[in-house]
């Protein structure tokens, strides 16, 4: 390879995945960096759930890609929605016109899984982008408002319950969240509901809240919700959403205005690839090296990929966000070895273990070596502390350190707004 | 009057002048309180811009009002639009059902005013509410993203240049700040733009900028914006914006993309009311107590009424904060005398002068008594004490302080996300 001829890397998608390969090739003269996302920003997924309930704003959990690649001479952002792929040509067809490329890294991540349910696509509230967090918190304020004016006490009731399908840590964090608020907030502010009916329900498919975690884990956060008042009903799949009503697979029904939809994702099927590169969850197969099957120059880190190379993990990696952040600085190291004829490093996931916050006080946490369990306080000083470190910036932990001690201390949310910008064409 | 029996007080609008009578009546047996309005928080206009501009986040200056209403036992807030008033029912008529009133209070403020000029209203940005800023960010955030990818050059000047129609304080500190954000941000963070043209146009029908201030403050208005790069445009009437053209009366043209409109208010024209009630703008003509002429127990303060009974304000108030804030005070205090057989106070308008910031370290400021005039980093420094000592809340200000010093000692605004959540049926 000639290192004089500059490689264009096409980077589509700014998550964990992305921005950490974009980082590791940041300032190297042999690479021109195009970092393509549909977003200007990027942003923190494990937070949007505070954002949703309004305990943190955008701002604390987001970040302008100019601003984040400032003084990074070879990266560039576009802006634009991936459209069709042109392998053959090594081209991009965008919403906001063409890209060509030497090489293409799909970082595209997952959206939200509707598993076909239309009625449920139609009317639940999804939470996996920041649109969605800011839409579910409008959403749900307004059912509020219109809750203290209603005096049919069956329809309040209905406007009072909320329905979270997914018991993994979105579900878990969510209706945690919701039990504390209920207690705190609303018995303060909406004096007009004093005695008023409204569920909280956490319902999953499985037979078990927090799948992937331990036993222990999954015992104490079944017991602390349930000590909040949440309803947790297990092994019980939706499957439809209809009049105001979430239908049950086993013929169960829970009467509540609004179904808060984390139960699920897949990766992104894109016009232009054969058929052949998706394997299960619609995720691109790759190799070792993240290439993906049967196509050259072109690569897929993060949840979009599904590597069943690694030895710990012969069924692929589980889709968080460790995976996609060691992909992605993996990918870069070995583009740099490739150029200097090094050998390459096969991609090994390094678990480092896994946690999910339950409320305030409450949390576990799995530590995989040496194995253990935390729980309590002291789990949730370490979610505090991991997430914190984790925000991308000091700007951004500085106010969101700030949200949390004045949310921690008063019991209290602030962030409630029902803000609907026009759109005005760009 | 009975005092036993309990007066409901019904106030539309919560924004400094239905806030600020509420505020009087807080906590007071006679009175049952009912604050109405469209949206579920209160605001501070004055930081409007910042908002649009992205140097502070809504909740920076934006309140929910149970929160600020919590505690105030006799004090409930409806959210809800102002559809009809049927004021021999004693009834108001809301988008969320009905409400009656012993007492009617007009807080309602203005609204945009397009001079029935359609294609303003359909092309250009307002500047009037927290969804116009918010729509304004996302709207110019993308046109400067589109611009970044435009390769033609007169297509490029058109997406970047800017043309603000209205030369009150909001236009001046729009276009103070869209110089700043051109010379600091745009220049590090979009590359692609290096050598565009683009320009910002500060434009008004009439022959000076801040047209009530002195005119010194004029003068030095002037001055500052031409030096920081502002092309200023007077005595030209906007009559028409098609095709990327701003039309003026006069025949000339400017092409631009953007056009933003602070150039007029008028207040709103509710059903149900006789049409004498309205004078000029729309406003509404109440007596030196605020009561509106002709109706019983109906009142307005602030923006929306025309009060031509205080002596040193024949032709009625001018609408900024400070009167609405003092009619608020002065009606509540009346409402109370009334109850307790007291004389009632008629209105009188303490100004205390009026302000206008243009840049970083740059400000004017007129003080009516003694007759003062400050300029430059003083009337900065002053600007900046002002608006965060108003601001309503002690969390807003800190925040504020802190999205403030950030701005001002990194020369940069960090709350750039084009986010628009989509609406779900609540």
């Amino acid at each position: 390879m000639n290192s004089i001829q500059k490689k264009k890397i096409v980077i589509v998608g700014g998550g964990f995945a992305g921005v950490n390969l974009a980082n590791k090739l940041a300032n190297h003269d042999a690479f021109d960096i195009v970092i393509v996302d549909k977003n200007n920003y990027n942003f923190f997924p494990p937070l949007l759930y505070q954002v949703a309930t309004g305990y943190l704003e955008t701002s604390n959990i987001s970040y302008p890609f100019r601003k984040l690649f400032r003084g990074k001479h070879n990266i560039m952002f576009r802006m634009g929605e991936l459209l069709e792929v042109m392998p053959d040509q090594k081209k991009l067809l965008l919403s906001t016109g063409e890209v060509d490329y030497d090489y293409l890294v799909f970082a595209t991540g997952c959206i939200t899984n509707y598993f076909g349910i239309r009625s449920v696509q139609q009317n639940a509230i999804p939470m996996k982008t920041i649109a969605d967090a800011l839409s579910m918190r409008n959403t749900l304020l307004e059912r509020l408002e219109r809750a203290s004016r209603e005096t049919d006490p069956v329809k309040r009731k209905k406007l009072l319950t909320i329905v979270i399908a997914g018991g993994g840590p979105t579900g878990v964090e969510i209706s945690g969240m919701f039990a504390e608020m209920k207690k705190n907030i609303i018995a303060k502010d909406y004096p007009e509901l004093k005695g008023s009916k409204g569920e909280i329900y956490l319902v999953d498919g499985v037979k078990s809240l927090l799948a992937p975690m331990s036993e222990k884990s999954q015992q104490y956060t079944h017991k602390m919700l349930t000590e909040m008042g949440v309803k947790i009903k297990l092994n019980s799949m939706v499957k439809d959403f209809t009049n105001d009503t979430v239908y049950f697979a086993d013929g169960t029904t829970i009467e509540a205005k609004s179904l808060i939809w984390a139960a699920g994702v897949t990766a992104i099927v894109f016009n232009g690839l054969p058929d052949e590169v998706y394997g299960r969850g619609k995720r691109m197969i790759v190799d070792a090296f993240n290439k993906v099957i049967g196509l050259p120059d072109v690569y897929a880190i993060g949840d979009t990929c599904l590597q069943t190379t690694d030895p710990g993990f012969p069924q692929g990696h589980p889709q968080v966000a460790q995976v996609a952040i060691q992909q992605g600085q993996n990918l870069g190291k070995n583009l740099v070895n490739e150029l200097a004829g090094k050998t390459l490093n096969p991609f090994r996931y390094h678990d480092k273990g896994s946690m999910a916050i339950i409320g305030r006080n409450k949390a576990v946490a799995d530590l995989p070596k040496p194995k253990l369990f935390f729980s309590g306080f002291l789990a949730w000083v370490m979610w505090l502390f991991i997430h914190l470190l984790s925000l991308i910036n000091y700007r951004n932990r500085l106010k969101t350190l700030y949200n949390w001690s004045t949310a921690y201390f008063t019991q209290d949310q602030a962030l409630r707004f029902i803000v609907r910008p026009a759109s005005k064409k760009a």
